[in-house]
Order: structure tokens, then sequence, then C-alpha cells
């Protein structure tokens, strides 16, 4: 039976390292050196690089989508409440990150689409996931009259989830929180708030 | 005296090799033996690694910047066409690389703003740049009335920017422009075209 705590400690070790410096120049060697497992042990959890690359990606996408899931389903409070709140979690997790790493899935997709197209269809699976979620917190909206009935939610939902990301990445260059706080302001200021009083006038 | 086309042909390979891998994962060697330059030549030229990728990110944002600003200050058409056509202009680029490369600045600003503060600054600069090239079309369909005097251009750019971004590494994970038309469409439906109409509703 595999010792599942050290390919549990392999892959988090790999996230970080790769959160930091990428895919690419994240070593298999600087990640055993890096949790202290011995050279051989790599192969017994993982056929390759590119397997435990997977592996990251999944662990990494499952434990966003909880946390994801968890605000969006949020019933306490309003669905637009809910996208708020999760935009203002982002934020502090940029600030905790010191604005350094960023989306994992972001960073990977940035670096390994043109590369690797295992690699791509895994990250691309990831965003759906993710713009479904928002998908179901938008419609739970239109179903509240906050998002007007004609909204087409798929369009927005993508968009929400792609102004996110460029936000986070603007964010990562600019060692500030300030392009999410504006891509917020905008998404609710013209895009949001007011489906429903425009699409009826 | 230097000899530029050594430079150049150098700067170009390096844009295109590190468009494909990233800057970490392309060695100076892998330069130098793409473009057939003896190995003893690099330090003549650049004093690192560093300063050459700073010298490849200068001389991409000068060139797009060039586009950029052709395009958006094309007075044939009114500011919100030119809008529209550097849109089209970028998913007409992403179908052209196969969806692979996408924005060199985005994917060096993903790659080694948590990394390096030099890389960061360069990679910001270069933004807070072509964001100005934003503000500026934005304040011309603002006198052409076709922008609200009261929206906040500055943000609006900043928007527009991260939106942008955010759809390119969509596209690149998807392998298809839907992403980047999905965001213009939305960003015409609610934030553009009708600032005026709402902000005098």
């Amino acid at each position: 039976m595999k010792n599942t705590s050290t390919r549990d400690k392999l892959i988090d070790t790999g996230a970080e390292l790769i959160a930091q410096h990428g895919y690419n120049a994240t070593g298999i060697n600087a990640v055993l050196n890096s949790c202290g497992v011995p050279k051989g042990s790599f192969y017994h959890y993982f056929s390759s690089k590119e397997d435990f690359g997977l592996a990251v990606i999944e662990r990494f996408a499952d434990d966003y989508a909880v946390g994801l899931k968890a605000l969006l389903e949020d019933e306490s409070v309003t669905p637009l409440e809910r996208l708020q709140r999760y935009f203002a979690r982002g934020r502090d997790y940029m600030q905790t990150c010191n604005h350094e790493t960023g989306c994992l899935i972001g960073n990977l997709g940035q670096e390994l689409s043109g590369q690797s197209d295992v690699f791509r269809d895994a990250l691309n699976t990831v965003f759906q996931r993710w713009e479904q979620h928002f998908v179901a917190c938008l419609q739970a909206a239109q179903a509240q009259g906050a998002v007007s009935p004609r909204a087409d939610v798929q369009a927005l939902a993508s968009f929400i989830l792609s102004g996110w990301e460029g936000a986070i990445l603007r964010a990562k260059t600019l060692k500030s929180v300030t392009p999410m706080e504006q891509f917020e302001s905008i998404l609710f200021e013209y895009v949001l708030v007011d489906t429903v009083a425009r699409q009826s006038a």
C-alpha cells in the first residue's frame, strides 16, 4: 500500500515550488530535497513529472473548489453579496502571499497551455468547473430578480472569470490589489447591479 | 561598435523562445544555438540573462505599443470602433499563433512578478503605458459623448486591460477565441455603449 502522507507531502511541496518558480523551472530533485524524501521514492508515487504536475493541479483545484462552492452557495447572504465576499477573499489571499503567487491555475495556464495539450485540457477543465459555480450563483441572482432574466449568465460567468484572472495578474505586476478592486467596482457599477434596471428600461 | 543586427537577432529569437517556454526554461545556449551565434558573443551584447530578458521585454513592448497607438488613435473611426478593431486584431493574432503564445508581457508577468522586482517593475511599467493608451481612447470617446463625462476612465482602462489579459489566458487554455469574444461582447453590452444612457437616466 502506498504511503499517502508522503504523496501528499510531495504534492503540497510541489504546489508551493511551482507557484513560486513555475512548472518548467521546478525540478523533481528540488521537490524531493525540500521535503526530505529520498530520490528513489518519486516514481513510487508518480509515473512522470507530468503525472506529478497533474496531481498538483488536481489537488489545488479541488481545494479551491471547496472554498468557492462554500462562498457562492452560502444562502445566508444574497447571490451578489456572495460574489462580493468571494472577491474580498481573493484580495485577502493576494495580500497574504505578498501579491506573489496569485492563482496557480492561471499561472500554469499561461506557462503550459502552448506546450502540452494534456496540461491545457486539465487546466481548462478546472476553469470550466469554476465557471459553473459562477453560473449557478448568477442563476440564483436571476431567480431573486437581482440579475435580469434575459442576461446570458454563461457569458457573464466567463466574463467574470476572465476579468478576475486578469486582475490577479495585474495585481502581481503592480504589487497591489487595486486592479482587483477596480475590476469588482466596475463589474458591480455597470454589469451586475444594473442589469434589471437597464434591460427593463 | 556593437553589431546591432546580431543583438536584434538574439532579442527576436529570445522573444520567440521565451513566448513558447517561459523565461526560466529558456537557456542562453538555446537562444545562441537557435540563431547560430557563437557562445562567446552573448556577453558582448548583454551583461546577464536578466539584462537580456529586459531587452526582450522592451522590444516586445515597444513594437506592441506602436500597433496599439496606431489603432487607438486612428481618427478615421470613432473611439469605440477603435477599441473594437483592437480586440479584433487581438483575436486574429491568437488564431495566427494557434492560441499558444498569447501576450508575452502577460506570460512574463505571471511567471516573474513574484521572483524579481526588477522584472516586475519593467512589466508593470509596460502595462501602465498600455493602459494610458486606453485612457486616451476613452477620453476621446467622452469628448464625443459616447462615454459619460462622469465615468472614471482610469478605472475603466484598468478594467479593460485586466479583462483582456484574462480573456487571452482563457483563450489559451480553451484553444479558442470565445472568451475574448465574450469579454468584448459583455464590455460593449453593459459597460461602454450604455454609460451615457445609464448615467443620465
